[in-house]
């Protein structure tokens, strides 16, 4: 396999069939002609294919090499927000702010550069969504437009500022337009950021970008909006497709909610528990009502970076973990197997890891169940190595919440603690219990 | 956290109430009282608890403090496989090889010890299972009794030869007793071991322990020795309940099922594909029968342990990935998010990774779906640094084929082709290519 970038392929090819991004083409490769409309390759360096956005939405890369010939068929004009009406929201409706932070949802496909262009204001965000200014009076606060791949924790920091300062400014909700491929873990960590939080939290993404005909984007920002502007709920949630079909959107809980297709209109899902609402058409149906939480409003959006989630696996090698040792991580979340287990090779490792004072977290790979220790010996190994057994916390909601004690709780003996507290319902309604029973 | 054990309280309550392991006991901390049978603690340390064995089958482990009082009930006697009765398979049936590897299925516990005691025999297996005499003659070879988050590569070695053994003295079918915590792991390693196998190799586990009224071992072996009797599948599959209900057994395809719940008997599912067959009463169902395959019987039991599963996640630091290009590791599976992606952060590792001869395979954590590095710029980044998208495979599973691929492939050109070939079903009956639909 070959790392030298063939440039002049595509250039050459470029200036054969004298084509620019934005043209509609039909390419002919011998055995497939595909038709669509050449969008931009990545700026990294893969130049051995051209890349063509099909009728249906799908990008697909066409090697240069295989090209027999090219016809232009049109272009495409660039894509704008309508500035045709002018949408006027009822002030007696609720206020809602939109925090962007990229992702293809609220958005519009730019076919010229490929571009994926947020909706910058009220009056964008309705002219995509019409319906929206019947539901809610809405602001728009792109703070930053990165897809949800590269979201880290400073990313978690700034989203997380945003909404407090809209927060402190009286907002009745607060929508997040997410990429989804990281939602799950952005989504529990400010559920831990936001514990008690006095008003409603959606975050929302699309599957499916909004120049698709199947896209998801407008009833999930629907649905995000309209159980805001009943004021039922608080606290931190996730709204995306809950089916196949385009009807019913589902609330998942901040904490227990899991991207678990890659490609999916429903890919997420909650885990462990019901979901917490269904919406359909005008219809909202509550499965699971968080009561209004009169507990004290705790916000903080302090994270610790050092720690890491880790995922066993047979003839894994412990020595991963002295290296973390090594390099001042202070927490690990252990993917183990089953109820929690690991091989007993990986004994030492551990024992040295605590006793170097990492908090070690256990869950498991299975994602879905609880661990418990206490069933075989290898757990009872474990446990008396000073291991936390995190019940049926998420993977990826355990290392959230480590991220987030560790950024907030010094005190190693108080930090394991608060582990085992359940601060955002990331402990199913099922009391914690050492038995493991499903 | 004290590391320090306590062996002194669990000695002084054993001789306070003179009780020893298989008593069964009522024990009263005050608020709950306990009926169960007393079972081995740890060997590693911890002795703060004393375990019982509850009549649910499942195990507590009670904090000594907390004890008010023990009251002796009763004493259970040594379980023995029958010697009544005189199994005799008739020798028209097809001969079956169980192959015992661990784990509490085919197996009785021993209340005295806490050991769970292996079938060592056909006999000891038809006394279990009197129905298993009318089905197929089988001789049964326990050849490791470990749990199976202990199995590592150099079992799957053995088992491995032993069954090419089987398959040399031919045998009709082979069963894999299994414990279920890395059953999906073994399943995907034979799966590459015995491609276009001659026989049915069938791994079987349970998830309750066959002391347990609701264990499901029995029904899970018969379907197994019932599938093979049948003479119609080739290769290797997993034999596990399809559903709460305790009647009917999926057969999942060896290189596409996980355990994706601690401890449901239906936890394991075929992940981007239907399962084979159903087995309910005396009716087998098959929805995607294999064809019997004309292919070359290929074995090799070859496997390399320098190949890791690395999942990552917002904030994870690529140095791992440095540090096991310095531990000269030849392989490295990647859990990347949504269609298979990482932050940009790991672009520079990744590349070193590549340069460096080491194996980069992608796959999602989101386990079901297709992972696709055409759709978005980040994955075309990806693919110019020449990590390998692997399609729809499950992650477990391309960890074991990448280590069965550098076992037998010396050549890294050669093995990145193998990858991307469809050696065992891993990838699914739709055709691969690089468009990323569902």
């Amino acid at each position: 396999m070959s790392n030298v970038l063939n440039h002049n392929n595509y250039l050459k090819i470029i200036d054969k069939y004298q084509i620019s991004v934005g043209d509609e083409l039909i390419i002919d490769i011998g055995n497939i002609i595909y038709q669509g409309i050449l969008i931009p390759t990545s700026e990294y360096g893969d130049k051995q294919n051209i890349v063509i956005k099909l009728k249906s939405g799908y990008n697909v890369g066409i090697d240069i090499n295989k090209i027999k010939s090219i016809k232009k068929t049109g272009v495409i004009s660039k894509l704008k927000f309508s500035k045709s009406k002018n949408y006027v929201a009822n002030n007696s409706l609720p206020r809602i702010c939109v925090i962007g932070t990229g992702g293809t949802i609220a958005s519009r496909v730019d076919y010229r550069t490929g571009a994926v262009k947020p909706a910058l204001s009220a009056h964008d965000l309705y002219s995509l969504i019409p319906e929206l200014s019947k539901i809610a009076q809405i602001d728009c606060f792109p703070i930053c437009n990165v897809y949800s791949e590269h979201i880290e924790m400073k990313h978690w920091k700034i989203i997380a500022n945003s909404i407090m300062e809209k927060i402190d400014e009286k907002y009745d909700g607060a929508v997040v337009t997410h990429g989804t491929d990281t939602m799950g873990y952005t989504s529990a960590a400010l559920s831990f950021a936001f514990q008690n939080c006095p008003i409603p939290i959606i975050i929302v993404g699309s599957q499916r970008s909004p120049d698709r005909p199947s896209s998801d984007a407008m009833l999930n920002l629907i649905g995000a909006t309209k159980i805001i502007s009943e004021k039922k709920l608080s606290g931190v949630y996730v709204a995306m497709h809950s089916n196949m079909s385009n009807h019913q959107i589902v609330i998942h809980q901040g904490t227990s909610v899991r991207k678990n297709h890659t490609s999916r209109r429903d890919a997420f899902t909650s885990i462990n528990r019901e979901p917490i609402a269904y919406i359909e058409k005008n219809k909202i149906s509550y499965t699971n009502i968080n009561e209004p939480n009169s507990q004290k409003f705790n916000f903080s959006s302090k994270f610790d970076e050092k720690v890491h989630l880790l995922k066993f696996h047979p003839s894994s090698n412990p020595k991963i973990l002295d290296f973390l040792v090594k390099q001042n991580y202070k927490g690990v979340i252990i993917e183990g197997t089953g109820l929690g287990h690991v091989s007993s090779n990986w004994y030492n490792s551990i024992k040295n890891a605590v006793n170097s004072g990492v908090i070690i977290g256990i869950t498991s790979q299975c994602i879905a169940g609880r661990v418990s220790l206490n069933v075989y010996d290898t757990g009872r190994d474990l446990l008396s190595l000073g291991v936390i057994p995190l019940e049926d916390i998420v993977p990826e909601t355990a290392l959230a919440k480590l991220m987030w004690v560790l950024g907030n709780y010094k005190n190693i003996d108080e930090a394991k603690k608060i582990m085992l507290t359940n601060l955002a319902g990331e402990f199913s309604i099922r009391s914690i219990s050492t038995i493991g029973k499903y």
